[in-house]
């Protein structure tokens, strides 16, 4: 079975004469905490890696133990633990202070270095003759996350990436109970940042994302730390992922109506609350700029919210170099 | 008509039970001069912007009319004028020469402005304080190539990048020449760095890139021409890419036995001389490591030159940030 075109990148001399330059093919779902499907395109039920979409669920043990209460983490500091952040200062400031209430520092990360995406940051810190950490890495804020409830619990954080280790096996069994899916070493691959990512159907990752912005069928625990999780990023949509970036400016536009996360290779989740729906879309490239819009053309869709940044981000325009409109990306298929 | 699974990505906690994370669709072909198929999969038909990977055959005006020699243009030059540069020192430097050499400087490019793509030279710049400029967008060397074509014949640049400057009309008559492909403001776009490109069917660049190669049915100016930009090219693989990229690594292992250029979204053009063979690849969603590792396959698949660098880019091993393999890109389907 071949899943449909989901996203066309046009290029043409002027938009009337654009043709399709590339296309992105997916899956996407939305569904409710029944599993009553809203919208299905492709093959829903092959397992895929969810990379860093899932990063709210992997940080509702943080919340629901009471080790975020007992550490005093902040909401832009929980929102941060869901994030894939850019490098900017406010992000580096909130995962350091995270570890910091744990007891720990940088060194306490086994995320890996990288530059911090966000290039303004990165020349800052080169002008100043700076080098990155793995403060900088964009998952810092969750392994930060992470390196807090093991502190909180009394626990060694050495080596919490591992699969077997205490605090892991906390944040495994999250993702799999908000899932419904096995997750065990037949599915497991290890994630950018050296965490195990388990391939999971795009389907039970919507049906967690629709309990997540639901809290149906979850504990009275559970169901307040997914409201925790959810208003503190609705507070700070700069907190996970960046400026300019999707997610940001997604939840910037549509506060707490819209949850969503994007992963690695054209993964992306996204729960809307007064629906009681879930989201999951995979581009079968990898591509994340195909899953931001296949994502925004869905929330579009149910919405409706008649926003400016929303239609924007639904039907990108693509500039060249000097500035000139050279082509757009924009919903096809199933998702028109 | 779905194109074929070209290549895949896989992920897993081991090789062993690495599952395909992502997959690229996309067409390729591989035919010699007379239009004899080697190789076909998928819609080879279907026009595609070429975007950078014609940039070779963009020079060609600029060797067999003379313009060249003229100006006194070195190997090195020749090659950076159909590259898709780094911005590395070594490029700028060879930028520079040649837009001296027609009596002019970065302010006659059109290209736009970028940070070099290589990230030790844009941290050089930032740590020196100093920003970039149109030399360093990776299309300079080419932009160059055009105003020392057109400073030698007398014309004034102002404006090449305009599909109807006296220069442009060069430049897409030989290309239309060399791909026996009608091109007017029927299939045209523009390009990232501003001129035009021009959608043209796989099995017209492949022919092209088989006449490159083969100097079969040009005249002898343009068969000329050929082989001094093959030969410059081979010498210089460094000024065509940069360090660690694709077209870079793949020269400098095959030298004078392979010519190939990447462009934007996906697409790859190459000869092989030895064989009189062309070849065009696109990935259906634009990615350039799709097109890459379907380009070593296939040229791995004519010469079995058995050396370990093409081995490398058929099948690149995939790292996280701390060095673990967590996956690898392989052929897929017809290329197998």
């Amino acid at each position: 079975m071949t899943d449909p075109v989901l996203v066309e990148v046009t290029r043409g001399a002027c938009l009337l004469q654009a043709r399709v330059e590339s296309f992105h093919i997916g899956a996407a779902v939305a569904i409710d905490a029944s599993g009553a499907i809203a919208f299905q395109a492709g093959d829903i039920d092959r397992p895929i890696y969810p990379r860093s979409a899932v990063k709210a669920l992997q940080q509702l043990p943080l919340v629901e133990s009471g080790a975020a209460d007992k550490l005093g983490l902040t909401d832009d500091e929980i929102a941060l633990a869901c994030s894939s952040h850019s490098g900017q200062e406010v992000h580096v400031a909130a995962a350091a202070s995270m570890l910091r209430k744990a007891g720990r520092d940088e060194h306490t990360l086994e995320c890996g270095v990288h530059w911090p995406n966000d290039q303004a940051s990165a020349r800052k810190l080169i002008a100043e003759g700076a080098q990155p950490s793995a403060i900088h890495n964009n998952c810092s804020g969750k392994h930060s996350g992470f390196i807090c409830l093991a502190c909180a619990r009394g626990e060694d954080p050495a080596g919490y990436v591992q699969p077997d280790h205490p605090t892991m096996r906390q944040v495994t069994a999250a993702l799999s109970a908000m899932t419904g899916a096995k997750l065990d070493d037949s599915n497991r691959g290890t994630d950018g940042c050296s965490i195990p990512t388990f391939a999971i159907p795009l389907r039970a990752l919507a049906l967690g994302f629709a309990r997540f912005g639901s809290a149906q069928g979850l504990s009275p625990e559970r169901a307040k730390a997914t409201r925790r999780i959810r208003e503190a990023v609705a507070k700070n949509p700069l907190m996970v992922a960046g400026t300019g970036r999707f997610d940001t400016r997604m939840m910037t536009a549509m506060g707490a109506r819209v949850f969503c996360k994007g992963g690695a290779e054209g993964v992306h989740c996204a729960a809307i609350p007064e629906l009681g729906l879930g989201i999951a879309v995979k581009c079968d490239d990898g591509a994340g700029r195909g899953a931001d819009v296949a994502t925004a053309a869905l929330i579009d869709r149910f919405l409706r919210p008649n926003n400016e940044e929303v239609a924007a981000l639904v039907r990108p325009v693509l500039n060249n170099w000097n500035g000139i409109q050279v082509g757009e990306m924009r919903p096809a298929g199933p998702l028109l």
